[in-house]
């Protein structure tokens, strides 16, 4: 509660960086202390929200803010899903709103420079426009911004074919806890010239520095698409029909979403307008894209592929999108839990990872534990299994939000989890939410290593505290 | 110098690791003192050779050096190109010779688990035999070890698909300068649970831990190339074919090899044996590979790219290999630099690398400074454009061991290099030999940075001491 003694900082801050820079008291807007898993504002204000409008500004703050231990709060988009953006009471919130725009684009070299608060999607639409893909890509695009996705190592619908965000960024700029402008703009594909720094900063959830500007690798932008719904048998054969489309799209697997029965038949069923593809009660249904620059080609590939799992056994059942509009509800089944909390308003929502070959046993496990534990409860099961990331949401009818058990719920997955030796988190982050469970899914010597880099880049801990780790 | 007092570890390290594990005097064969760069000993004697047969004793080593500050060196299959893994007067080698083996092959999971002293190319055979590709790759791997490619993030032929060796990574296991066993041998595809520690130890050669095991991601074996080799007359329309080939290649450009006319024809007139494909004189040669999984598709739309690129001026001729070998002996003019040593006994070779748009007027530039300053010295250019990763060779007719201006040459080379903002290693790694030039690519801040990282994980500083900066 450093409140009653830092007045002085804000005076300093605001004398530094501009009177319109701040907003304090009944001037935060709920838009600061609110995320998807805090609907409703926080109760405890934070010192202030400062809006910095250049790298410089942004390091004259953390100077100011280290000369006094004063903690901050790095804010984008505000559209993680593990609370790690929300201020805790007295937090001096650091919005990057304003460093937002596209600085350069080098079309010889394949490279997007970015200012960090820019929405994900204004640079994939001016990537498009000159024929280039930013592959990084999330449903959140049009709120999330570039420096939370680096920030967070976002995951999201391209990671089979492009990796991870990590795998997109060339280059970054960060501002150290103590104000040290840290430039690493660098736009070569091989740079092995001492240690890799930003590497530090990627998914390191604002704990180690504040990311000011990316640059990204850009890839050639697709023109054909092939789309495809499946109906599966059984999970064995889940991951046989994954490596056949693999091996036979040779590099241009660009999604591999599975849907299991109880995720597809609850939302097929239960969600307004959510129209099914292929005729329910199968055990899995997968959708899969192929994206690639030859129509005529592709399609015939595709189709080919498919007819291959069905002869082989690996499919019972299939529909190709004729039109993208067809594709687009195909996705749009995929995409329905961004509609969930109007059928269940709550929910416990998991983003974990597995080894692919687990996943199928560990999700009946789950059932059967879910089951003992929480008679009648709901579990949706889904995800980007091509990348071993499944996520699942519990639902316990009859309860409400003083009721509904939502530990007992994540005591129970995270333990079975831990049993497979899988991930707290695949692609959203520990934040706040998931930092009591770290242990499961790290060793004590892993969170050591973490607290010495953490302490050799911010020793006073100002940055994103209590985030991640305590 | 800490020979004298340091027989009371040797005994100890005896004693833990049994005899047979420590090599000294002059059982220290001439292999651990010895590689590319210094083909005849190092004159100064290292302490002992330690060859650990698992973790546990490379964890009990280390705890033993930890606490008498013993410097130690670690080596892989001694194929570095930077002189990183050779010892230092007094150093103790810690040799992963007897660290071999393929621990776990998870073909659900898509993995391969292995210890850090397995032959690349035992981990890439023994892949191919059950369909899949190690993707990391490079001339050495006969020799080079996969703990030496993680340890240096190595390059190679495939880089412009599948990523350096860093994307190939999913876990690996690494024991700290005090013994601490670091195991995170994650087989997921994405795990955001906390910093990516195994960041840290890739590229950092050695001098933040010794890794033991890795968890390398698998890909599915490609079953059909294409190569070609094409004529190009200026470095813009190399970088227009780059993309060109890439757009429509989808996903499957698999090399993307540029030779400019002075390597070219030097390779083919004066090497042995060594035929050209191509009529000499062109300003560029440009050698493609398409890896995919469909023969005649994939031939037709090789052929379609290289008839759009004629069409459309971006190439002057082309030949397409009609067999395996053909392939080959087009691979074996970019692969002459193996052989350079036979013409050029004296050679200043650079792995650099520089935003692709800039690296043609980089080499015309350099030509011209080299040019005023070493009077009919010649330099050869090629390299993996499609990565942005330049190699030169200089040589100076008339010179000889005494006489041959190494350092004037890395002078005016590193000078160059730093107005284009480029990095002095793209893929070798700093080691020793371009520690002087660091700060011609990293500011600073970063060499700052570095060293705190450097400090909070080996606070002695044993681990490959002067390695990367001092």
């Amino acid at each position: 509660m450093p409140q009653s003694n830092s007045q002085p900082l804000l005076e300093q801050v605001r004398s530094a960086l501009g009177a319109d820079a701040i907003l304090t008291g009944a001037d935060i807007g709920a838009r600061y202390r609110q995320d998807y898993f805090a609907p409703q504002p926080l109760p405890g204000l934070p010192l202030a929200v400062v809006r910095p409008r250049d790298t410089a500004q942004v390091a004259e703050l953390l100077r100011l803010c280290h000369a006094q231990r004063q903690p901050v709060v790095t804010q984008g988009g505000m559209t993680g899903l593990s609370g790690g953006a929300l201020p805790a009471e007295g937090d001096l919130i650091l919005s990057l709103e304003r460093l937002r725009g596209i600085e350069e684009f080098d079309e010889q070299a394949g490279t997007m420079t970015l200012l960090a608060g820019t929405p994900l999607q204004q640079a994939q639409e001016a990537a498009a426009e000159r024929g280039w893909l930013v592959a990084v890509d999330l449903g959140a695009r049009g709120s999330c911004q570039i420096g939370g996705n680096v920030a967070t190592n976002a995951g999201g619908n391209r990671v089979i074919r492009y990796g991870m965000t990590r795998a997109q960024v060339l280059g970054l700029e960060a501002v150290l806890a103590d104000g040290t402008v840290l430039s690493s703009l660098n736009k070569m594909l091989k740079n092995n010239a001492g240690y890799d720094l930003k590497q530090l900063f990627i998914g390191s959830e604002g704990t180690l520095g504040v990311i000011t500007r990316v640059v990204l690798k850009l890839e050639p932008l697709p023109d054909a698409v092939q789309t495809a719904l499946c109906a599966v048998d059984s999970y064995g054969q889940v991951v046989e029909l994954l490596r056949h489309a693999q091996r036979r799209l040779s590099g241009r697997l660009s999604a591999f979403e599975v849907m299991w029965a109880d995720f597809h038949d609850a939302v097929t069923t239960r969600i307004p307008g959510q129209r099914a593809v292929l005729p329910p009660g199968s055990p899995f249904y997968v959708l899969l894209d192929l994206q690639g620059s030859d129509v005529q080609g592709d399609a015939t590939l595709f189709e080919r592929m498919l007819e291959q799992a069905l002869d082989g056994g690996l499919i019972s059942d299939a529909a190709i999108a004729s039109s993208i509009q067809e594709a687009q509800g195909f996705w749009a089944l995929r995409d329905s839990p961004a509609r969930f909390t109007t059928i269940w308003p709550q929910l416990a929502s998991f983003d974990i990872s597995l080894p692919i070959g687990s996943i199928g046993e560990f999700v009946e496990r789950l059932r059967e534990r879910l089951g003992q534990a929480l008679p009648g409860c709901e579990a949706l099961h889904f995800g980007h299994i091509g990348d071993s990331n499944l996520h699942v949401c519990v639902a316990v009818p009859g309860t409400n939000a003083a009721t509904f058990p939502e530990h007992q719920i994540k005591d129970l997955l995270y333990g079975l989890l831990r049993e497979y030796r899988g991930s707290i988190s695949a692609e959203h982050g520990v934040g706040t939410q998931k930092k009591e469970y770290l242990g499961y899914s790290r060793s004590a010597e892993e969170i050591t290593v973490m607290r010495s880099v953490k302490a050799a880049l911010d020793p006073l801990g100002i940055l994103n505290p209590g985030r991640i780790f305590d």
